[in-house]
């Protein structure tokens, strides 16, 4: 049987959006907590059917990487269903009032936290996404389009069908969830433009998917963008401090968006910090500028690439910069607006680059690895968003709603 | 001499933004002030360079509508003027607060408002844009880069010339406002796709503008667009409030996006309202669905087309329907989400129509005409959105900024 037209699929998230934006916070748990279950109860099915995903990527010579990204084992199902569960105790921001006033007329208006409506995700191998994603949106009130990768079609199926089952029970439209099947690139294209249907298309995942969306996509969209992050040790830094802190951003997890890639030293205490700081970052290539090169021997040279790059590895740029001022110009330059760090222990520097450097995060004596929606306090990330319009920095769960102006009145005409 | 290019003028721009970001609300309203001096006290240079494009307007065949946008006077310029002086006794909006918390490792949080940075405004024949739309934007932080049309560019570049130097006078570099002086076609398309450079454009004018740049942008964008409001009078309306309210809605100002395109009829309260709203409506074409033509004799018959159109003049489409279900479903089939109101006793179905319509704003009890900035008590107004990410319904200076989080600590690093 032919996979259900990505349009017809529209049309059933939508309709079902409208029943969910309306929905109590107490069915929305409900769905989420019956979700959890049903992973759980069903762990065999889900593996079975990540079992057949995972020997089609190997027989078709997916890398270490790609297989243990798309591997599903009974302890990450589990974490799954705890992620739903964490999602479901977390309070409703359906409903709250942003804010409101009685005007001279009399009139009474008020700003309202509602859905956006039906939200697509287009990810890529990772099943964990699937329920992530959904969960989130659905306690937040919107109905969730996927369209995740081919080669984690089996798993994906497996998990919405728990997902799909659990929102019934709850009394709300099984469609809340609909899952893509149809992973040909053209249906990929068609969900990107589905205009009217899709109320902001969130996609997670590589540069090139990234690219994608943004040439071909139509709907609006949250870019979960690239982080070029730099740490930046001023000339007051406790350096003890800005030595852990480097280390900490640069090698706690290197993989992930909020470590650091660069490392901005200001030149009076260059001599006494570098040298330390490479010998405690061994194992981490480092490419520099020159004056950061005469100070560590073996470092390469860095080019202007090297710098605007997301190295998502053990590697590290490094420049010696004349202050506080040059900090910022470069991190204007090369960052991609996601987290950067000052250390310092100078008031003045603190607040100024706080102010100065345009990013999501700015963070002071601190690792830049805490820019991460759990770390912050949101409760569950939906991804960190390097954009300005709509949502910024680390997303949870108000990144998935809108506003809707209420006016009430009494009979109220314009002059 | 050629004008300047568009990537060059985004360069200036841009250095620019970064200077106006972090200047203080008074200096921001200083150039505010001095910038309405500057249009009053070049009053007649302004009115001679606007006379010389009304003429090459008139001359190419523009209509009367498009003169008239097109004309300042003494009145329009004071009237440019005191919108400035308006904004600038406004809140600034830069560096509120928004939430904020210390976590358990003790970082403190904060969500701090902060400028967009680079705002591009293309619109069409009103000069007056030029000054409302860089004014609101400068107070926000906000450098400019506006393109207004060929037919306008010498009124543009007299008003561009007094915003600048009052800038520049103020302490600010001229460049927080820029005028893209090529109209050509080709120079639209590359501002809007200045990537990097432009963070966010709003599009000020007619539908075959919103859809060169849905088609063509590639940069983040507000669109302001269609206004296709209904009325509902329910059942249990005050006929005479319901009367009042239509008449007020679809006449007081009919060429605006938040005047009523549509009138619902509770099939109880057909008979008694439909031919006195007709009667009230005299001058009014009215289109209607078969029952509605049943009751108002002479109505014609309307398509489903005219249920989708935003009439912008004296038209009205008309249906009569079986409940409040009947009503919000015809919304949501045929409204473009801007405003939608109801006219009820019922404390129910106010409540019902408030949740359930998915619009930018809802009304009970009072005409569509109220949504506008002003109106709801935001001082000033960039536009009303239709669009539910960033901002959605009227936009105030909050919808020209976005949020950063600071986050401070002592040098925790992530375990």
């Amino acid at each position: 049987m032919a996979p259900t037209s990505v349009p017809e699929l529209g049309r059933r998230a939508q309709a079902a959006s409208r029943i969910l934006a309306t929905a109590s916070g107490a069915v929305k748990d409900t769905a989420l907590r019956l979700g959890a279950d049903l992973l759980e109860q069903h762990t065999a099915d889900i593996l079975e059917a990540n079992g057949h995903d995972v020997d089609g990527a190997a027989s078709l010579g997916a890398t270490a990487t790609e297989i243990d990204r798309l591997r599903l084992s009974d302890a990450r199902i589990g974490a799954m269903a705890d992620g739903l569960r964490q999602v479901a105790a977390l309070a409703d921001p359906v409903g709250a009032v942003v804010d409101g006033s009685v005007r001279p007329n009399g009139l009474s208006v008020q700003r309202v936290r509602v859905p956006l409506g039906v939200i697509g995700i287009i990810y890529e191998n990772r099943p964990n996404v699937t329920s992530d994603a959904a969960g989130l949106c659905l306690k937040a009130g919107n109905a969730t389009m996927l369209r995740g990768s081919s080669s984690a079609l089996a798993s994906n199926i497996a998990v919405v069908a728990c997902l799909r089952q659990a929102a019934g029970k709850a009394g709300l439209p099984e469609d809340v969830v609909v899952l893509v099947e149809d992973t040909g690139r053209p249906a990929a294209v068609e969900f990107m433009r589905l205009e009217g249907v899709i109320d902001c298309l969130i996609p997670r995942g590589g540069a090139s998917l990234l690219a994608t969306v943004k040439q071909e996509a139509t709907v609006p969209c949250i870019i979960d963008g690239d982080g070029n992050c730099h740490v930046y040790v001023d000339a007051a830094a406790d350096l003890d401090m800005a030595l852990a802190i480097v280390v900490n951003a640069k090698t706690q997890r290197p993989g992930v968006c909020n470590a650091a890639e660069s490392l901005l030293v200001h030149r009076a205490v260059a001599d006494a910090f570098l040298p330390r700081a490479a010998r405690a970052l061994e194992g981490v290539e480092l490419v520099g500028d020159d004056r950061a090169r005469a100070l560590v021997p073996g470092m390469t040279v860095a080019s202007d690439e090297d710098f605007a790059t997301e190295f998502l590895a053990l590697t590290l740029s490094v420049a010696v910069v004349d202050g506080l001022d040059e900090a910022i110009d470069h991190i204007a330059r090369y960052g991609s607006g996601h987290s950067e760090a000052i250390v310092t222990t100078d008031l003045a520097a603190a607040d100024r680059f706080c102010r100065e450097v345009d990013a999501g995060a700015v963070v002071v004596n601190a690792s830049t690895r805490f820019v991460d929606g759990a770390e912050l306090g949101l409760g569950a990330e939906v991804g960190i968003s390097t954009q300005k319009l709509h949502a910024r920095g680390p997303m949870g769960l108000e990144a998935l709603t809108c506003t809707k102006y209420v006016v009430r009145g009494d009979g109220q005409v314009r002059g």
